[in-house]
């Protein structure tokens, strides 16, 4: 099939450390599987990646070796967000990556490592749900939404909001012809066992159990915000 | 979080060239974010193995070096099921590791190679609607559905239906309400952006593209299945 033809659109997603895997398959799998669509997963060294759930997955390409210029930029989340909003490095190429990039993407809580980069300044986003009020403290406009579109800015919310996502950018990309047709070969005719994929659709006893399974990665997500804010003056781009 | 309690569930998930890596990462994503839960990716041997959207995960067990027993066997399906349904060592290990598994499970045409392993024989089971009426052919009985559950036996229908099959597995292992955490903590509240999931809900042209893309597929999967059926007599558990 026709991934690798004369100028396929070209996508570079981000992996690195405790990424979340679903955050990263759920797109890559919709994004592969249409005709002229080429996608690296970039990383900062070639060695594999281990993602939040113990997956070790090797890069494609690594920051030094990649395209000069992608189409498309996706950046998953991770449970470790308070970690990423402070990786310098990384924050630097997806600057890079993005100066040239049609479209400046994320899924989950990779919208506020997009926003901590100073990519989402003055833009809608979404996030995870219980991760998206921290976009305010790196400038971005936070929105309740599993897709938030704002120009080139297309954000996703958390984890399995990747696959609607990539149908999403799909469509933008190639078409919705091309997308109805992965939308059906992926059988995506989702139905969950539970009303409970969302804070206010959930039970008090879910959400709650929910909130404190979270609650150390969102307090120590928290102090990153803090610290970006009491740093204020400074440029947290370059931070 | 308690994955590596005294007693965990212990689960084996089936990594092979050309697997779908969504048919794995959504029920893995699900179950190895469950307490109690120890989840293995196991391979024939240690190398790296290429998932069909190029994708390399390495294993974390080998059919040689894994546990004893598992609690639950999990089988993702692939572009290659032709191929995989005629591999010997791989349905002699699933068949080794079923002998004690509580449930023994696939998403997508994973359950076409537990039924050429000869573990659906008298079973009802689902697998990706494209190739769901082989499954005859290898003694099974094949049924709509995006979760179909015979005795202990879990077959879930094609790639995305892994996040469906996974919360229900996790459901059926630690309980309802740890699944829902899970459901919530994933923010699976899917919104699919066309209404072309399954063949009967596609409009006319997403469909005949859909199965024009599957052909090649579909015809090798015919032709692995007439070979099945031709060598009636002989016992294809063993062929």
């Amino acid at each position: 099939m026709p991934t690798d033809e004369v100028s396929p659109t070209t996508i570079a997603m981000l992996i690195y450390p405790d990424f979340t895997m679903l955050d990263l398959i759920g797109p890559h799998q919709v994004l592969t599987g249409v005709p002229g669509v080429a996608v690296d997963l970039v990383a900062k060294t070639a060695e594999p990646v281990i993602s939040d759930s113990q997956v070790a997955v090797i890069p494609t390409k690594t920051f030094a070796d990649c395209r000069p210029t992608y189409d498309v930029l996706v950046v998953p989340g991770t449970r470790n967000t308070h970690r990423m909003v402070e990786d310098a490095e990384t924050l630097a190429f997806l600057r890079s990556v993005s100066a040239d990039a049609r479209y400046v993407t994320s899924v989950c809580t990779g919208s506020l490592i997009l926003a901590a980069a100073g990519l989402l300044t003055g833009y809608r986003a979404t996030s995870h749900w219980a991760f998206r009020r921290f976009l305010k403290a790196y400038g971005a406009l936070p929105e309740d939404g599993r897709i938030v579109v704002d120009r080139n800015r297309i954000t996703g919310g958390g984890v399995t909001a990747g696959i609607d996502f990539g149908l999403h950018l799909a469509a933008t990309l190639v078409g919705e012809d091309a997308a109805k047709v992965r939308q059906l070969v992926m059988e995506y005719d989702p139905d969950p066992p539970y009303t409970v994929g969302t804070p206010d659709r959930a039970d008090a006893g879910t959400r709650i159990r929910a909130e404190q399974r979270l609650a150390p990665l969102v307090a120590a997500m928290a102090a990153a915000a803090e610290r970006t804010v009491t740093s204020e003056g400074a440029d947290h781009a370059t931070n």
